[in-house]
């Protein structure tokens, strides 16, 4: 049940974001720079990322609709993203994203536990400097998102198909596309 | 010392920032909606829920710069801020306030703590729906902006005058048009 009044047919941060369309510009204009922008990670590592950093929050929507995403950009795979969210190091995953997740995983207790160490691991398995960046500003961002969304109350749906059927649509159109249909309602974008 | 080639010449989360236009973009219009749009909170009584929170996840240069911007807002009254931070329910600041810090303490934990007997709570002091929803916001978007300031290991001064003296000019200014300086070097902000 929500705190505040929120449209009931809108899970998750889609009623906190149709409630205040002024703060839900720059929130959804970040997620789409962060996981849909151009990028050296590709959109499914950045989503796993994402996904793990909301699971460790215990923010169910989040790691939920953000690891369907995942799944939607690796084929599907759904086993994998359990996995990175359960134990990423026994993931099929690369090195590099490891050691990024374990970075992202420090930043979402808090950002002064990231030692030079954890990121000369990483740069030692490829990563760049800003890959680096945004491996820190995807884990802070959704310490930012899954509080947002817990702190209001927000209806978080349980059923998995869901989440399955959003997340190939956010994978396909990505993030600012989908959300317009509340935050524009009378656009065109609304007749989808 | 940060952990990726920042600009040493830039503190805290403006040499991120500098670092990375495209998504400070987004962090800039986040922040200048949240703390100095239109608002039935005033400007000061925002920046103090910034600072709180800032100081609870111990974020030097966020707890000091928005302490310093509240305390501008505030005719100067720095104690006011100390106490905020030390002690807010001891502070001479507005029932309204003290239930909205209480609401953005809990955020800054978990979202998952805030009671609807808390919300009730600061609407029995007269917190509207929005003041309750920007007040959730703030504290999420300072979990994320204090943990990308510390999780790349920026440079954070030690020296009460850089933030008393930066404070005064964000509380003139604003954050998109003090920040110019360093996402568009070649604008006539520059010059300023």
């Amino acid at each position: 049940m929500p705190h505040i009044p929120l449209d009931p047919e809108l899970p998750g941060i889609r009623a906190a974001m149709a409630f205040r369309p002024e703060t839900a510009r720059p929130l959804n204009a970040l997620v789409e720079v962060l996981l849909q922008g151009p990028s050296t990670l590709t959109r499914g590592e950045r989503e796993l990322i994402a996904t793990y950093v909301s699971s460790r929050n215990c923010t169910q929507f989040c790691h939920n609709i953000h690891g369907a995403i995942a799944a939607a950009h690796l084929g599907g795979n759904e086993d994998l993203v359990r996995q990175v969210k359960t134990d990423f190091m026994k993931a099929e995953i690369s090195s590099k994203l490891k050691a990024l997740l374990h970075i992202a995983g420090k930043v979402q207790q808090d950002g002064k536990l990231v030692t030079p160490a954890d990121v000369e691991a990483a740069r030692r398995e490829g990563a760049t400097d800003i890959e680096i960046h945004d491996s820190v500003l995807i884990a802070a961002a959704f310490c930012m998102y899954n509080r947002y969304v817990d702190g209001l109350g927000t209806n978080q749906p349980a059923d998995p198909a869901f989440y399955r059927e959003r997340g190939k649509r956010v994978a396909r159109e990505g993030y600012v596309s989908v959300s317009e249909e509340y935050l524009a309602p009378h656009s065109s974008a609304a007749a989808q």
